[in-house]
Order: C-alpha cells, then structure tokens, then sequence
C-alpha cells in the first residue's frame, strides 16, 4: 500500500484528504474511490484511510485502522559524513533512511573533493531531503530522516550536542585491528535502552569523505570525547561504511 | 598501496611483474622504480613487491614482504538474488564485495521484471566479474568472490550444495514480526568456527528480485530447509536487503 508523510496529523475519521496526497494518489496514481493509502503524521501512527468521494480538486477519506508496528531504529542515528562527489550523498540518503537513520549532516571534510558553498549547499540539502521522504515512504518508516549540512566539522560538533554516544569510523583504527569499540557501544545502548525505554537515545557517527579524514580532523573529533571504532578487516568506500554501521545497529538491537 | 590479484603465485624473491599486472601498473599507473604493489595469488598471501627494473615490455621486481592480515569474512556467504533491473546487480556485486561476500548467484526469478537469457547472461557475468575483482583490490581483501548465472532456483539449489547454513530473506517474515533466525544463525556460526576453526563454514542466503518472491519459490526453498529470516522491521529495496546481511555477519562474527 502507498505510503505519505502528510503536515498536519489526522484526527477526525472522516477528513478531506491533504492536499500533497490528493495530487500523487489521485492525479498521479489515478486511485479510484474505495482504494486504501496509508497516513502518516507528525504523531508516527500509521493511519490506513479509504477514499469515499473524489472530486476535481479534492477528495474525502475515512480512517480504518490505525496499524501500531514500529518500524524505527530503537536508537536515534545521526548519520555524519565528509561531502563527497557524484551521487554518492544521494545513496547514502536513500540507503542510509532505508537502514533507519534518523538524521543526515553533511560537512566539507579537508580532504572532501567537491565542496558545497552555502548556495549550493541549499539546492543539494533540498534534493536530498526529497530522497529521503521517498525512502522514508518506500522503506515504511514513520519518520522522514532529517538533511543537514554544515560547513565545518566544527559546525557539526555544535549540531550533535545532545548525543549520549559519538563514533568516528576511522580508517586507520580499523587497520591496527580496533574490533570492540562498536560492540561496547551497542552494549551501552541496549543497557540504556531498558534503564530508560521512554528516553530517546542518540548516537552520532562521523565519516571522512573519499579521502578519509586528515590527522588534525581526527584530532579534533578526539579531544570531543568521539570513539574511533573498527568496522571490520575490509577497506569500504566512503558511502558503504554508514550503510554497515546502521545495519550493525539494527542486528545488535533489534535481532540478536 | 594499489593492490592486484594475479594467477600464479610469487615463489622467488626476484621476479619478473606478471603481465596483467604491468599492463596496468607501469602503462597505466605510470609507476616508477623503488614502487610499491600488493599482489595477491592463488594462495591469498598479500606479497609487498617493489619494482626494481622497468624495460619496454616487462618489469622486473622483489619481494619486501608477506602480509598476515586476514581481511576475510570467517564464514563463506554465497549471496543468491533475483535478477533486477537497470544496475542493482552491479551495485549487489560492488558493495557486497566490500562487505565480504565469497560468491554471488543470480537468477531468473519468477518476479524478475528483467530476465537474462544465457548469451545476456555471459555478458552480465563477465562484467559482473570484473565488478567484484576492482571491489576485491581496492576493499583489500585476498578472495575476489565469484560470480554464477543460474537460469532457475532449481539450478541454485545445486550450485548451494555445500553450504551448512540456508536462509532466505522474505519481506512477509519480517512482516510478521520474525526477529530471531538471523541471531541464531550467527550463533550456529560461530559455535562451528570454534568448533571447527580449519574447517571451511558456508552460508547461503537467498534474496528475491525487486518485485519479491512469488509463494511457489518460497514453498520450494522451505521444502529445502531454507530458513525465513526478518532482517529488521523496515522494508529493504532487493539491492540493500544483501547489504545488511553481510554487515550483520561481521558485527556478529568479527566484533561482537
């Protein structure tokens, strides 16, 4: 079933249907009355509404069951990484929000290829923003993941204040062998996940672009109290490394 | 250090650069005497190799040393997919090779909206090929995964004879809220590699093409002992669902 994140929460059971569905579910996908999409609004329920009338420039709907599944990584993900070029910010939006990430920061690294300027920054985060609804649509999450960008590592360092837990996957501690840090990580996480299951629990995760972080970046993101933490024994691109950490997140705590 | 598979061994301290290589590493990378390569052969020992003469047509070298890292994934995952459109399989074989893969399979599934006939199929299967080797050199591992084309899931069913461990990952278990096969899984895994360190473990995991599996496929690979398993309550496009296996295989066999 269709999948939309709409503004403003539904809470009659008989309601006019927003106007950003009407256009794709009845314009687009040309829905007849009687077919079912499903709502979700700023409250994360999940609303299964059947179309009752439509009309030229609107249509009616009515709720039918309200679903309870909670499709969202048990811990809140800020996904951090170094810009890089070609549509690798892209992938790492779709896949990254398919994985559960809860938020995307994208910042110049030292070593970043291409670089935003503020201008471009805008159009990017915009586009990217918009993979991320449709990710967040396509993947059934209850939760469009948030795009951010910062121009320095600084910057971000200001954005992830609230972070109860903050790794860098650093390359070289993956080559001197560094295998317990994101266990350790995920072993507090569950700990604190049951002391506290009503309180949310952030992580954020920092990656280099291509190139890989620069001494003085490493540094910085050290004397911030930020983990380096070993992704296993093989090499992996800039855009793969978020995709395994939010997959390890998953299977540490919400399978094994 | 730019790294390279070749088909024979390096059994002498001197030698002359196999051909394969010096194609690429003196025509194309322009290196000079006193360089530096990884060569990888048959055997998987990682040889550091410095060039020390170049002529017109071949190059000679010396071995400075023979690396011990072990960048392979402790269980040897044959990943089996439906056959999807556009290029899903290259990303599948690209990014699956840098999370550890040691084989992959497509085939015809029921659902595939493209189908490969077997002229297509050498073609893809070439080029698939050299996909999962650049992945193998530069995610630096010592095993560049194979690639097969099997026209039926019958046909899959023999290719995975060896394995000691089936599954398959079907979207309605994970529907249904299935959230312990893959841990235990991981479990059985680990206990056989302990048990039996020398031994090799295989892994199978079947995956379905974008449109899923039909009910038929699913009945015949249960009538094989091929577990169901939930990887997360979100749902995964065909190419991302292998992704997050082979990530949560390493976090459970190689950190946690």
């Amino acid at each position: 079933m269709q999948r939309y994140f709409i503004h403003t929460d539904i809470t009659t059971n008989e309601f006019t249907l927003p106007t950003e569905v009407f256009h794709h579910a009845i314009k687009v996908m040309r829905n007849q009355v009687g077919a079912q999409l499903e709502l979700v609004g700023p409250d994360q329920l999940v609303k299964v509404v059947e179309l009752t009338a439509i009309e030229p420039e609107q249509a009616q709907a009515k709720l039918v069951e309200t679903l309870t599944a909670k499709p969202e990584l048990p811990v809140q993900v800020q996904i951090i990484c170094g810009i890089s070029k070609g549509d690798k910010t892209e992938k790492i939006v779709q896949k990254g929000t398919e994985l559960g990430a809860a938020q995307f920061i994208f910042y110049n690294g030292a070593r970043s290829v291409a670089q935003w300027n503020t201008k471009k920054a805008v159009k990017k985060v915009d586009r990217l923003q918009k993979i991320a609804q449709g990710a967040a649509e396509q993947s059934h999450r209850v939760v469009v993941p948030e795009v951010l960008y910062c121009q320095s590592l600084d910057e971000v360092l200001t954005a992830i204040e609230t972070a109860d837990y903050r790794t860098v996957a650093y390359e070289e501690s993956a080559k001197q062998g560094e295998t317990s840090q994101l266990a350790q990580i995920v072993q507090k996480i569950k700990a604190q996940l049951q002391a506290k299951p009503q309180a949310p629990c952030r992580l954020a995760a920092f990656f280099g672009p291509e190139g890989g972080f620069t001494p003085a970046e490493v540094q910085t993101l050290q004397a911030q109290q930020v983990v380096a933490s070993g992704l296993g024994p093989r090499i992996m691109r800039a855009e793969t490394a978020p995709l395994y950490l939010l997959a390890a997140l998953s299977f540490g705590l919400e399978l094994a």
